[in-house]
């Protein structure tokens, strides 16, 4: 990846919704970018920390006691093992960061397959 | 860390160039925010890709060959093993992330101290 990487030029590449777009990798993480609306799925992830960043939109973060409100330039890091469900009641832009191959939903039978931008 | 994490207001926390506070950590990386103005030094991390997002400001990534020039909500990742030099001519903020531990200038002895903002 020789250029820098202009994230609202990649989001306007794509319209679907809890799909994240691969942008670029580094140390073995993917960094995606995806659009969010409506309630996700209550899934965990075992073995990774989950790292969001919100670029644009509301969101929440609901968590089995309480609930995470983010914000654009807000950041929460969902702890491994730990369930969560994130909710955007309009749309929402957001930054993740995963080692690579990480399924979106804790599983990989129900992952969004990965996918560039 | 229970909370959302605001980058403006952990950037208003502190005011001196080049010296990354780290905001929160998830597998194993910290996640900084930093204030840079004025030229780097030249430097290149061996082991570790460098992971740049820009905030706010313009940012120029020297690299040997060319200069990568970066506005607020692009990224660019500095190949492991690639020397390069950030260059602000305005004040820039940006969110790095790297491997806990990495030194900031690629030595150990003459890295920013990490400190927590």
């Amino acid at each position: 990846m020789s250029e820098a990487i202009d994230l609202a030029e990649k989001l306007a590449t794509f319209s679907e919704h809890f799909s994240p777009r691969t942008v670029t990798q580094f140390n073995d993480c993917d960094v995606m970018v995806a659009k969010l609306k409506g309630e996700f799925i209550w899934h965990k992830h075992d073995e990774t920390d989950d790292f969001f960043f919100v670029l644009k939109g509301q969101l929440d973060i609901e968590l089995r006691d309480k609930t995470v409100a983010l914000g654009p330039g807000q950041i929460y890091v969902v702890p491994r093992g730990v369930e969560h469900r994130p909710v955007a009641r309009e749309e929402v832009h957001i930054l993740l960061i995963e080692p690579t191959g990480t399924p979106n939903t804790g599983d990989a039978r129900t992952a969004a397959p990965r996918k560039l931008a």
